[in-house]
Order: C-alpha cells, then structure tokens, then sequence
C-alpha cells in the first residue's frame, strides 16, 4: 500500500497533471525490469501529459486517468470548479503560487464558492482538496481516490501483465481531450479494439460496498451490447466476486472512446466508492482486491 | 413492402444491433447479384455492427441508421431510457434475457418508469415496444419508423445504384459514436465529400403529412449553405414532391458528420412523422415514395 | 483601419461564410507578395470554406473565426437563432433570398423571435444585425467586433511573420465542426503542437476595457497548465500590457483543439469587449493594438 499512500498526495488537478505524470514514468522507469515482461514506455510532447506503456502482444488496452477534481482561483477570492467537486463549507484546500504555498478554506456565500487565504491567490492557481488518508482494516478513505485507486490498480496489473496497453490519461474530470489522440496512437500502432476504464464508480441502491468490483453495463453512455457478454461470461468463469452496475447518468474515458473515430470497444469495470468527489470518498478494501484480481484475469483471457 | 414488415420486427436498441445488422448482411449478400451494380461490402470486427456498401465511383454516400430507442432494465424493476422513448403509462415491451422471453408493460410512478414483469427482469437487458404495424391506404403505423424507414429506402437504393456509398450505422439514437470511424473509413478509401442522411423527421407547423420528403435546412446543427443550394435546385429540377424543413433542434447522424475531421458536406432528408418516438409513429405513403424517389435522383446528380 | 471596416462589412453567418472567405483568400493572393515571408495559401473543396496560410518553418498556429451569429429564418416569419445572438425587440437585421435584398426588425413575441418583413422571407435564409460602426478615439462599436476583430487581428499578424500557420476557421459560434479536419491538415503536415485562439472576450470584473489584450486562463475548458505558464511569462518578459482571464463558462475554437484526436497546446488570447453578440460589441482600440503586438511577439518566440 506504500505505493498508494504516495500517489494519493501527489496534485493533478485536469490540465495540470505534470507532477503526477513525472512520478508515473519515474515509477514505471526503475521498476519494469522487475516485472514479468519489460513494457516500451511512450511519453513526452507528443503525448502530453499522457503515459502509455506496451507489454508483448497487445490486444486489450487499460485507461486509468491520473487528474482529478478542484478548483481554479479567480479574481476577488473566487473560485472556479475543475470538474464536478461537491463541496461544503469548510473544507480545506492546498496549492501552492509563485508567492509560495497555500492553505486555506472554502467559504460558500451566495451560492458562490471563494477561499479564506488571507494574502490572495494567483488567478489561475489550481487548488484541490487537503489529503487525509484513513486506512482501516476494511475501507480506506480520504481525497482523491477517484482516481489514485483506478491508477494504483493498473500499476499493480503491470507487476505481471504479459500482453496488453497500459495508458495513464489526463483531463477525465474535466471533459476530456486526451483519450482521442491516446486512442489514436494505440489503434495505428497495435489496432487495439479493446479497453477496459480502471476508475472508481458510485454506491447506488444497486451496487453497494463489499460486494465486489463493479462491471458498468452502462452509465451515460452504451458499451456494445456483444463485447460486454463476453465480459460477465468471463466474470462468472473467473469466481472473482463482482457486481453488475446499470446507470443512466455518468460518465468516463468510456466515453471518448466511444465517440472517438476508432472502432474501440470498451467497459468501465472500478470499485464503487460512497462520498464522490469530497475529501471523504470511502472504498472497500475487499471491492479495491477483487477488482485488480478482475482485471488481471480479464486481461490475460479477453 | 414485405422487406420493410421484415426489418420493423427485428429488434435493435442502440448498442445491441447485432441482429438487425446480421439481417442487413445478409440480405444483402444474398440479393446484391440481381441489383444493376453489385456492391462491395464491409463488415465485421473492424465495423463493429456498422455495414459499408460501395457501389461503383462514389461521390455521395447515404447513411441509415439501423438502431432504435428502447430502454435497459436495472435493479427493482426500473427501466433506463436508451435515446429518448415518448413513454406512457401501459405502453407494451418486449425482449429477452438469459432466462427467457419477456413481455410487459411500462408503470410510471413518481415520475420514474418501471416495468410490471412478474419474475424479474436481468440487470442490462434491452427492452423495446411491440410492434403493432398498421399498413393503410394512405399511411403506415407502428413502432420504429424512425428508422427502420430510413434503412428501407437505402435499401431499395440500392436497387439501382450505380455509383454511391450506402451505410448502416448503429448508436445514432444515444448520442452517436460509430459515424466517426465510418466517416474516416469511407474518406480515407474514396475521399468521399457528400452525405445525405436517410432518417426520419417531425411533423410541425411546416412541414406535414403528404407534400412529399423533407429537405431539412438546419436542425440544432447547420449544414453547409452551399450544398444546401445545390441540393435543393436538384430537388426542384427533379420534379418530384418535397417539403423544406428549417428548426432549431433536433439532431442525426448529421451531427457526427459536421463534427468529425473529415470535410465532408451533409443533408437530412427524410419523410415527416408524427408521434415520435411512441409505438404510434406515423408516415404518409406518399413522403416515403418521394423519399426514394428523391434519393434517386440525387445520387445521380448529386 | 480600411481593412477592418471592410471585413465588418461582410456576413458570415456560421455554415454560409463562402462570402467573407472568398474575400480572404482574394486578400491573401492579391497582398502577400509584399508580406515579409509570402505564405502558402491552402483552401477550396477540401477545405470547404476556411483558408489557411504556412509560413516558413511553422511552430504555432493562429485560429481566428470567420463566420457570425445571426438568424435563419422559418415559417410564419419566425426566426431561428444561429449560435447565441443577444436579441433585442427593434434590432436591424439583414440578409438576401432569392427574391431580393432584405431589411427588417425583430419583433419579440411571447418570448419567441420574429420578423417584420412584409413580403416574407424563404425558410432557411440568413440574417445578421445590421452594421452600424462607429469608431472614436477610444473604442470601436458595432456588430461583430467578435470576430472580424480576430481576423483583422491574423491578417495583420500576416504581414510580419516568419515563420507558423493562420487558420482562418468557419462554424465557431455554432458549435464548430471545421477546426478538427483543419486540425488534421496541420498536425499532419507540419505536426504543429502550438495553436492560439485569435478571437474575441468579454468585459468582466476582472478583465476591464484599456488594461491590454486578455489571455485566458480557462473558459469551460481549461488549456494545459505548462503552456499557459510559458505563454505568460512571455507576455510579462515582452513588456506588452495584458490581463489575465479565468472564467468558468464559455468556449472557442479551444475547445474543438483540445477534444481533437492531436496532442495540441492552445491557449485563447483576444481584446474584451462590451455588449457581446449585439449590434454594439464594444472594444477599446488600445486592447486590439496589444493585441496585435503580443500575437507578433509571440509567434516569434514560441
């Protein structure tokens, strides 16, 4: 868990994930030569803030998006959402300007969400939500684990992954930008036409905590109908607990890739997490293991 | 008329076109030996549930899509809507999941819809109206006009094409997503530049019942001017009946035309129906004949 | 400012700009011969209605749209708004249909738009408010500031350049639709990664009248962070007054760039104005005139 405990304090709020991407290709950079097979790492101008790597013979490829949610200063105290941040008065936020660091609180008023920091900020200074990370035995909480969870689980997949695409993404929280060009890139080099979204889903009256992975048959938007049979026939063979999740609202990756001009299939399967996009987005630990367990044998047997 | 009773029976919500699809293929194969020129045909993994026909020298290619609204069970016998169904209260569904046939009706309660099945219906299963065709003198009725109509005239189309591209795409009803990779197809192969889209329109206040096809100016998104022109001087050349459409919403496959990275120019023209999007929908005869007809003449001229 | 007052004059309504791009392109063919580096000029059916100029070894493109806000004219003389003008009852419209010149008001009516000409006016024909400039000391005001203010601004730009490319792009205020096969053009061409939206802002409370050209930190999409930090510290190295913008609404070409399948960098620089999508858009020509200079500045240096 040290490996989750690091990326869950490191920024990247969409737009500005080069912390968080550096440390990616970092990790990924000293520890591949311990791994099952050795994956090419493609990042740099050409890919942004992007990382994709390559293991053998791919045929299926995993999204896992490194932003996430927070907020972008203004002018007068004013801040203005990155992505769809649920707050409430009081909660802590931390960034850091070209006048140093800063920590402060947020201030509903009106409606209108501005910062407490006694001295200004910046216009265009991106703040986002003060870590506190609860490990207990059964749940973990804290800020951020939509996506940190997502990114930690297709790191982990790496350790002895043989054949398939692992892509760090940026800019999911925010609309998007990224997927189109990644997708771009892994159809004309490897004509991959399957992907699987390593991200965190909700808790609903249908998917509840403890009960498994969530495999998404739908939320916003519409996997093709044959490509997720033969997942939940896979599912079912494999004895990993999960859960099946229809929504009609939501959205992920899944999305670009849906509406990208490749003929991509794609399914978001995540563990489902209570409190969204608060600084207290609580998982399961037992949820958290079913789905890397999903994933490694997805990957191995679609 | 008995291939278009054919094709309103076969199911096909959005994202599930796997048998309406399988039907197209097939019925093409096995009559496109009588037709005046015989088409190449595209499908499989590459085109996801999409078919590509490629008649001759292209210069237009005409898209139908094949899919339908519908809706997908989730938990506690809800119902999530797929494209946007007109739902009333009583309304008649049909579908299947792995433990049979299912037929029910749709219980709206508090502004949420449900379904009255007795046992239960499987997480992710599609469900659509019961067809109720009534063929008239003047009109025919039913489910799905929109747009089993639309694959019935490119169908018939094809009878007598020379040159052209005729496509059937999947997922235009819930928000598109296989145009993009179609349209990059049909570029990159014939740099084809001319889109008509065969789908089905609304009656309003301009346009009704029986003055012949609509010629859509502008829905929400707006084509070119200047192949709108050329088109509509070709219809009044043509002699054959049309009405002209402008509103300010509304979208087709269209929409992914004008969005993807391909120039290619693109005009709806479709007959008028009313009761959109119930089990009632309703055309004129006579707009379905213009149709073809003006479909005709323009992959001639055009 | 003949220039300027030329362009103003011509309409351009989204999806019919054939008349204010055959003005560029005669333009650009008749004056690049004296311009410091005589550019390439691409347009025609591949490019539909937009033009776009390669100077030299290009880094950085510059967007600017050509076409308008307006109105398409309906049945019953109703008018359908084309992107989002700010209408007001009386406004002065005018257009042409195949019946000759026209010249109206709005009148606004339960809330709907129409207008008052007595003949009538063919559906589908485009109207835009009537041009009535008035430019002082101080400002320039009247209708379309937004964006012939953007191109006026890339065609000055052209007379100095050495080396990158100037887009001039159709459809922006209605949703967009061209920058992603433009975006295609150049990227495939000549892999630029850098592009800077040449258009038109608003006056808020933290962007004023006089203060210099704006650079926008975000709108409803937000640019990656690395760029702007390099695009602002340019600026302030320059010595060309600018103000820093963040907004949480609004769009424009940056928007079809950053969800485009190339990983370009972009980032939205342009005077504000007063009154937007009226007859009065309002800018001070101090504000275009740092402009100007810091596109020239910037084109050079990054």
């Amino acid at each position: 868990m040290e490996l989750l405990k690091e990326i869950l304090n490191i920024r990247g709020v969409s737009g500005d994930e080069h912390e968080i991407s550096s440390f990616i290709i970092n990790y990924v950079l000293q520890r591949r030569n311990q791994w099952k097979v050795v994956p090419e790492v493609f990042y740099g101008d050409r890919f942004q803030d992007n990382v994709v790597l390559k293991f053998g013979d791919p045929r299926t490829a995993v999204f896992a998006h490194i932003d996430t949610i927070g907020f972008t200063s203004r002018y007068e105290n004013q801040l203005v959402p990155v992505g769809g941040p649920d707050v409430n008065d009081g909660d802590e936020l931390e960034g850091e300007d070209l006048l140093g660091p800063i920590a402060c609180k947020i201030k509903i008023q009106d409606e209108k969400v501005f910062h407490d920091f006694p001295r200004g900020i910046l216009p265009g200074t991106n703040l986002s939500f003060r870590q506190n990370l609860r490990i207990g035995e059964e749940f973990i909480q804290g800020a951020y684990l939509d996506n940190r969870l997502g990114v930690y689980n297709a790191l982990k997949l790496c350790e002895d992954l043989t054949d398939g695409v692992v892509v760090f993404s940026t800019y999911e929280e925010h609309g998007g930008g990224s997927v189109p060009f990644l997708l771009k890139f892994i159809y004309e080099q490897w004509e991959i036409r399957q992907a699987l979204v390593s991200d965190i889903t909700w808790v609903t009256d249908g998917v509840i905590h403890g009960n498994g992975t969530a495999i998404s048959l739908r939320d916003k938007f519409i996997p093709r109908k044959v490509f997720l049979n033969k997942i939940v026939s896979l599912a079912e063979k494999s004895g990993i607990p999960y859960q099946i999740e229809v929504e009609g609202a939501g959205g992920s990756d899944g999305r670009e890739i849906q509406m990208s001009p490749y003929p991509v299939d794609w399914c978001f399967i995540g563990a489902p997490e209570d409190h969204v996009h608060t600084p207290n987005e609580k998982v399961a630990l037992k949820d958290l293991e079913s789905m890397l367990a999903l994933y490694r044998y997805l990957m191995v047997h679609l």
